[in-house]
C-alpha cells in the first residue's frame, strides 16, 4: 500500500496550487471575528450550535453525553460474535441510564415523548451504529409494535420486560422472498376456531423471516407479521406476538427454527438472522389487535373498514424508523466532515506557491469543492430533518394527527431518508478519500462508519422504492388537482399558478409562488444567485417534471393491466428523478427557513453563502435540464460553475467554525487525524528544515547546483 | 434490519412495472440464437469470452484456475491477525504453484514476461484482494524495485530469496507526511566517506514510512526510498536495500523501529505498518544503483544527467502497480455485475403486470439503468485495460521502449486507473443496493469486495492527483503545439484540424478527425447515435476543455510564483474534469476498436448497442456542457435519455450472455444469491400458490370479498 506520483519536469507543482487572498487563513474555534477585525463576517459558533441542536436540544446534549462514554464506543477489530456480545451489554447500559424509554407511556415510567425519544436515539450513532440499530430493533421496532399495534393488555404484559431488556425481541416482518413489498409476505396466521388459537406457518423457503435483528441469538420474543386468515378469508398483514426461545436454555421453542445471517458488510454488533414457523400455535389474544381483531368464534372486525387503509395505518406507526435513520445519517455526515475538514486545515502537500512551505489541503480548489459542497448539503439535510422530526412529534403526540398529517409525514420521511442516507455514504467516502491512505485506517473511522451506514440506504424501505412512493404521491396530488384539465396543455411545460398549487397540495411544504407571481421563469433565472431565483428554478423543475410524467401517463389506469404497467415502466426513471428533485427542494426550503431564524448578522452572511452553495450545486447538477427546457440561457448557465468557485473561496475562512458548530467533541469524532497530531507533525517538519537552513548545513539540491553551474558556465563564456 | 414499505391504496403497484415486449425473456447461457429463431441477434458467448481474455488468455485461464481454489479464497469474519496469517500462507502456495515469477529474469527461473505477469496477477483479485495486494507488495513492488533499480549483483544476492518468499519485504516509499508527493519525502541516506556506508535516517515523525505492506510483521528486508546526500549535495530520491528484522527472532535490527497500522477499512490480510530509522548504517553497495551510483570516495554519478528525468525514470519502473490495479478493478466489476444481473433475472418483487406473478427485477427500467450502464462501462474499461497492458508489455519487453513510449504509458495508466477503480467502487455499491438486504450479507461478497477495493482509489497514486498528471500532460502537449498561436482565438471554442492534432500528439490514441473532416460539430451532433457522431462529441469536448484552460492559464508560468499558483488553483477543478473527459474518450475509443475485432454478426450488433449505451451515457452525464457550448440543440439533447432507455430494452435479453462472456465460474463469483437458489425459492413459492388456487382452498382476499359484496348489494338495489 504505497502511494507513488512522479513530479518530474518541475511543472507538476503548478497543478496543485493556492487559492486567492484567503489561502492559508484558518479561523480558530469559537467566534471568528476577533482575530480578523471586522472586514470578514464572523460565525457565532455557540449560537449556531444551539440552533442546530433544535427543539430537543437538551435531550440531544444528554444523549451525546452518553454517546461520548467509552463504554458505548465501538471496539474495532472484534469478530462479529465478540461485537454482538459487547453491544448487548451496551443495551443494558442504556437501560441502566434511562436512555431508551422516552417514547413509552408515562404509566410505565416512560415519558410519552416521541420527538425527544427519536432525537436521543439518533445521537447514539456516534458511539456505534450497531448500538443504535440494536436499540432501534428492541425499542423502536419490537417495543413500538407492541405499543402501537397492541392494546392495554399487551402493554401491561410485555412492555415492562421489553423496556428492561428482560425480553429481547425481534421485529419479524421482512422475508427472504419479499423485502420492501410487505403486503406480499407469505407467512400465514390462520385462526383455528376449535382451539381458539392462531397457527403461524411458513409455507415455503422464500417466506422465512430474514435480516431480522435479534433473531440469530438474543430474541426471546418476536412481533411476527403474517397474513391473518379466518373463516377462509385473508384479512391482510397483521402483527402477532410470538415467544421464540426458552428464556433459560435460549433454545427455539417447538416448531420454530432459524439460522444466523452471519457476517454482514457492517453493523456486526447485531445478530441478524432468519426465522421459520412450522404450524406454531399461539393464543388468540396474541394478535396485536388495535387495528383488527378476531373473536373467539373466528369473526374478524376492524375499526378501519378499508383493508388498504388499515394496512397503511398499521405500517404507518413504524415511520419513526425512517425518521431516526434520517437523523442518524445527518449526524454521521457531520462527524465525517468535522474530521476531514479539521485535517485539511493542518495537512500540507505539494509546495506550489512558495519554495519552502507546502500548501494546506483545504486551500486547493478541488478539495474545497469536495468538502464544502457536502458541508452545505449536510446543513440542508440537518435543517430538513429537524422539520421532519417536529412533524413526526406533532403526529405522534396527537397535536396534529389527521389522516392527512400522517400521509404527509409518511411522504416527507420517504423523501428525506433516501437523500440523507445516500448523502452519508457519499460524504464518508469523499472524506475518506480526501484523507488519502490515512482515511483508510480504522483509527480514523471513515471506513468503519461507512461500512455500518451502508445498509441504511436499503433497510426501513429501500431508497429507490421510497422515492417511488413519493413520486406516486406527487402524481396523485397532481391528478386530483387536474382531473378536468387537458393534460396536453399542461405538458407543454407551461408554468402557471395552477401547477404551483399542485405541488403546494402535497401538504409537505409551502412552496413559494415566485414563478406564478412573476409570471416568468426567464426573469427568475436572471436572479439565480438570489434566494427567489434559486427557489423559482428548483420549484419549477419539480412542477414541470411531475406534469410531464403526469401527462405521459394520462389514461394508463384505463389500459389493460399489462399495457398500463409497461407504460409506467417506461417512465420509472423519470418518476424517481422527479421525486428526488422534490426532496432536494424540501431540503433547500428547510435551509432557507432556517436562515430566517439566524439573528447574528455574520452568521447569517456565512450561512447564506452555504445555502447558495447548496442551491447552486443542485442547479449545476441538473444544468442540462435547465438548458434543455429553456430555463437558463447558455451564457447564464456558464456562470454557475464560476459562482460556485467564488463561494468556495468565501466559505474557506469559516470552514472550521461551520463544523465546530455541530457541537461534537473528540469523544464523538474519535479520528486520530483530527486531534491536532497532524499539525504537530507538520510544525515539527517545518521547524526541522528551518533550523537546517539557518545552520547553513542543509544539503544543496542537485538541481540548484546544476543551475548555478550553468549560470557560471554562461558567465565564463560571455 | 427490516425493510418496510406500504403499498396501500392499490396504486403502488403501477409504479413498478414491466418493460415492453422483451420483458421476462432471458437468454440462457451460451449462444442465444437457437432459442429465439433469428429475429433477435445473438451473442456468441464463447467467442466473445475469448476476445475478452485478450492477448494473455492462457495466463489468465491458468491464474483463474488457481484463484478458484478454496485454499486461496478469503475467509470472512476472521480477525485481522488471523487473516494476515492465512494470506501469508497463501503467498507460499502461490510460490509452490509457480504463479508469481513470470516477470523475473529467465536465468533466475522467471520468464521475462511482463504483460503475462500482470495479467496473471490481476486475476488473483477474485480469490482475495488481500492476497493480490500482498503478492503485489512482495513481487510487484519489493522484488520489482530490486530488479529494475538494482544491478546484477543485487539480483543475484536478493532476487532468489524474494522470489521464494524466504525474504518477505517492504516497499518503503510513502511517509506519514507525504503521500502522493514522493519527491518531498524526508528520509535521508547520507553517505559517510569515512566508513563507506550510507546512513539511513528519519529526521522527524512525519518522515516515518507509513501504510507499508509487510512492515508490521513479516518484512525481513525493505527497499527504502530516501534523499541521497553525498558531499553536501542532495541528489534526490533513490532506493536502498535495508535489512529490517532478524530472520530468526523477527525482531527489528538496531536503530529500526515501527508500529502496526492496525485494522483498516479492508485488505486486512496485509500487515501494513510504519517504519523509522535512527542513523541506520548500510553498505554503500546497498544503493540500488542502476540510475545513480556513489563511488567509495563519495562521488555521485548517474547515466541520466537531469535530476528530474532521473526521478521520473526510477519511479517509472513502478508503473506496473497502476496497470495491475486497473485490471483488478475491471475484474472485480465483472464479478459484481455477474452476480447482480444473474440475481435480477431470478428475483421477483411487486406484481404489476399480472394478478399472480411478480416482476423479475431486471424488467424494471430503473434496475436496467442501474446495471446496464455499469455493464457498458465495465466493457469499455476492460477493453481499455487490454490496450494499456499491451502498451506496458511493449515498453517493458523492450519492443517499444523510447522515452516517449514510457511517458505515454505513464499518462495512459494515470488516466485509466482512476476511472476503473472509482468505477469498481461504484459498481460494487450499486450491485449491493440492487440486491437489497441480501446484498449486505457477506455471503454475497459485494460489501467485502467493496471494503477491500476502497483503497485502490488512493494508493499507487491518489486518483485525483493522477488525473492532474494527465491534465498536466494534456496542457503541455497543447502548449507545445501552439507555442506561436494566439491563445485567444483558440479559446473561442473553435474546433479546427489543428486542435485535433494537439490531442493526437498526446501519443495515447489515434483519435479520429471526424470533426476536422466534416468541419462542423453541429453536423456531427445530428448523428449522435452513430459511432462518428459520438466520437466527434467526445473528442470535441476534450479538445475544447483543454484549449479553454490552456488559454486561461496562458502566461501563468511568467507570473510571480504565488500569483501563478493562485491562477492555476482557480482552474484546478476544470483541469481535473478535462483529464477525466480525456480518459473517458480513451475508454470509448478502446471499446470502438474492439468492435472491429468482432466477427460474429449477432455479437457485433449487441456489443454495438452496449458501446452506444456507454457513449450516450457519457454524453448524458455531460449534457450541460454540450448544451452550454452549443454542441447540441435543446431538441436533440432531449432525445438522449429516450435513446438510452430504448437501448436498455434492446440489451435486456442479452444481459446474461454479456456477463457469462466474462468467463468467471461460481468458484470466482461465490455469491449465494447468484447460484440459482433464488430461482428455486421463487419457483417453489409460485408452485405453492398455483397448487393452492387449483385446490380451491385458497383463502379469499378481503378486498376481493368486499368488491363482490358491493356488486351483490348493487344487484339487489337494482
Amino acid at each position: 500500500m504505497t502511494e507513488v506520483v512522479d513530479r518530474s519536469g518541475g511543472s507538476g507543482r503548478t497543478v496543485n496550487t493556492k487559492t486567492g487572498p484567503n489561502a492559508g487563513t484558518t479561523s480558530g474555534t469559537g467566534t471568528s471575528a476577533g482575530s480578523r477585525g471586522g472586514a470578514q463576517p464572523a460565525v457565532d459558533v455557540a449560537a449556531l450550535g444551539e440552533q442546530l441542536l433544535g427543539k430537543w436540544a437538551d435531550v440531544r446534549r444528554q444523549s451525546r453525553g452518553l454517546a461520548g462514554e467509552p463504554e458505548l464506543h465501538k471496539t474495532e477489530g472484534l469478530t462479529h460474535t465478540e461485537h454482538r456480545t459487547r453491544v448487548f451489554g451496551q443495551l443494558k447500559y442504556l437501560v441502566d441510564h434511562n436512555a431508551v424509554h422516552r417514547a413509552f407511556p408515562a404509566e410505565l415510567n416512560g415519558a410519552d415523548d416521541h420527538g425527544g425519544n427519536v432525537a436521543g436515539f439518533e445521537e447514539l450513532v456516534t458511539a456505534d451504529p450497531s448500538l443504535q440499530i440494536k436499540a432501534g430493533v428492541q425499542w423502536g421496532l419490537f417495543g413500538s409494535a407492541v405499543m402501537h399495534l397492541g392494546t392495554a393488555e399487551h402493554h401491561a404484559k410485555w412492555l415492562p420486560g421489553i423496556m428492561s431488556l428482560e425480553i429481547p425481541g425481534c421485529f419479524a416482518m421482512t422475508e427472504t422472498g419479499h423485502g420492501s413489498d410487505v403486503a406480499s409476505i407469505a407467512t400465514t396466521a390462520t385462526f383455528d376456531e376449535a382451539t381458539g388459537e392462531f397457527v403461524i406457518h411458513t409455507p415455503f423457503r422464500a417466506a422465512w423471516k430474514d435480516y431480522t435483528g435479534n433473531a440469530a441469538n438474543d430474541g426471546l420474543g418476536a412481533v411476527v407479521f403474517a397474513q391473518l386468515v379466518t373463516k377462509g378469508v385473508n384479512h391482510g398483514v397483521h402483527a402477532f406476538y410470538v415467544d421464540l426461545r426458552d428464556p433459560d436454555t435460549k433454545e427455539f421453542l417447538p416448531g420454530i427454527g432459524g439460522e444466523d445471517d452471519g457476517v454482514k458488510g457492517g453493523l456486526n454488533g447485531i445478530d441478524n438472522g432468519r426465522l421459520h414457523f412450522n404450524n406454531v400455535r399461539i393464543p388468540r389474544t396474541n394478535l396485536l389487535n388495535r387495528y383488527g381483531d378476531v373473536t373467539a368464534d373466528g369473526t374478524y372486525s376492524s375499526p378501519i373498514a378499508s383493508p388498504g387503509r388499515r394496512f397503511f395505518t398499521m405500517l404507518g406507526t413504524l415511520v419513526q424508523g425512517r425518521v431516526s435513520l434520517d437523523g442518524a445519517a445527518v449526524a454521521v455526515s457531520k462527524i465525517a466532515l468535522a474530521a476531514a475538514i479539521r485535517y485539511a486545515t493542518e495537512r500540507r502537500q505539494f509546495n506550489a506557491s512558495s519554495h519552502t512551505d507546502e500548501e494546506v489541503l483545504l486551500d486547493y480548489q478541488r478539495h474545497q469543492r469536495r468538502l464544502f459542497t457536502r458541508l452545505a448539503t449536510t446543513y440542508a439535510a440537518g435543517f430538513a430533518h429537524e422539520q421532519l422530526l417536529q412533524k413526526f412529534d406533532d403526529v405522534f403526540s396527537g397535536a396534529h394527527d389527521t389522516d392527512e398529517d400522517r400521509q404527509d409525514l409518511e411522504t416527507l420521511a420517504a423523501a428525506l431518508k433516501p437523500l440523507s442516507t445516500w448523502h452519508a455514504l457519499d460524504t464518508l467516502q469523499e472524506c475518506r478519500e480526501a484523507c488519502g491512505g490515512a482515511g483508510f485506517l480504522i483509527e480514523n473511522r471513515f471506513a468503519s462508519l461507512r461500512a455500518d451506514m451502508d445498509v441504511y440506504v436499503t433497510f426501513e424501505g429501500d431508497n429507490t422504492v421510497l422515492l417511488q412512493l413519493v413520486a406516486k404521491r406527487l402524481l396523485a396530488d397532481y391528478a386530483k388537482e387536474f382531473r378536468n384539465v387537458d393534460f396536453g396543455v399542461l405538458a407543454r411545460y407551461v408554468v402557471t399558478q395552477a401547477t404551483g398549487v399542485a405541488i403546494h397540495r402535497t401538504g409537505l411544504r409551502q412552496v413559494a409562488q415566485f414563478v406564478a407571481d412573476t409570471g416568468s421563469v426567464q426573469k427568475a433565472a436572471l436572479a439565480l444567485r438570489d434566494e427567489e431565483g434559486q427557489r423559482a428554478l428548483l420549484t419549477d423543475r419539480v412542477q414541470t417534471m411531475v406534469s410531464e410524467v403526469g401527462a405521459a401517463l394520462k389514461g394508463a389506469g384505463k389500459l389493460p393491466l399489462e399495457k398500463g404497467a409497461a407504460l409506467f415502466n417506461q417512465h420509472q426513471n423519470e418518476l424517481i428523478d422527479a421525486a428526488q428533485a422534490h426532496a432536494e427542494l424540501l431540503q433547500w426550503e428547510a435551509f432557507t427557513d432556517a436562515l430566517r431564524e439566524v439573528s447574528d448578522p455574520g452568521t447569517k452572511v456565512v450561512l447564506t453563502w452555504l445555502r447558495d452553495l447548496f442551491g447552486l450545486s443542485l442547479i449545476e447538477k441538473n444544468l442540462a435540464w435547465y438548458l434543455m427546457n429553456g430555463r437558463l440561457s447558455m451564457q447564464r448557465a456558464r456562470t454557475v460553475g464560476d459562482y460556485i468557485n467564488r463561494l468556495l473561496v468565501k466559505i474557506r475562512p469559516h470552514a472550521l467554525d461551520l463544523v465546530d458548530a455541530f457541537g461534537y467533541g473528540e469523544e464523538h469524532i474519535r479520528a486520530a487525524i483530527a486531534t491536532g497530531d497532524e499539525k504537530t507533525r507538520q510544525d515539527e517538519a517545518r521547524a526541522h528544515y528551518r533550523a537546517q537552513r539557518a545552520s547553513g548545513n542543509a544539503p544543496v539540491d542537485e538541481k540548484v547546483l546544476l543551475a548555478r553551474t550553468a549560470i557560471a558556465a554562461r558567465g565564463r563564456r560571455n
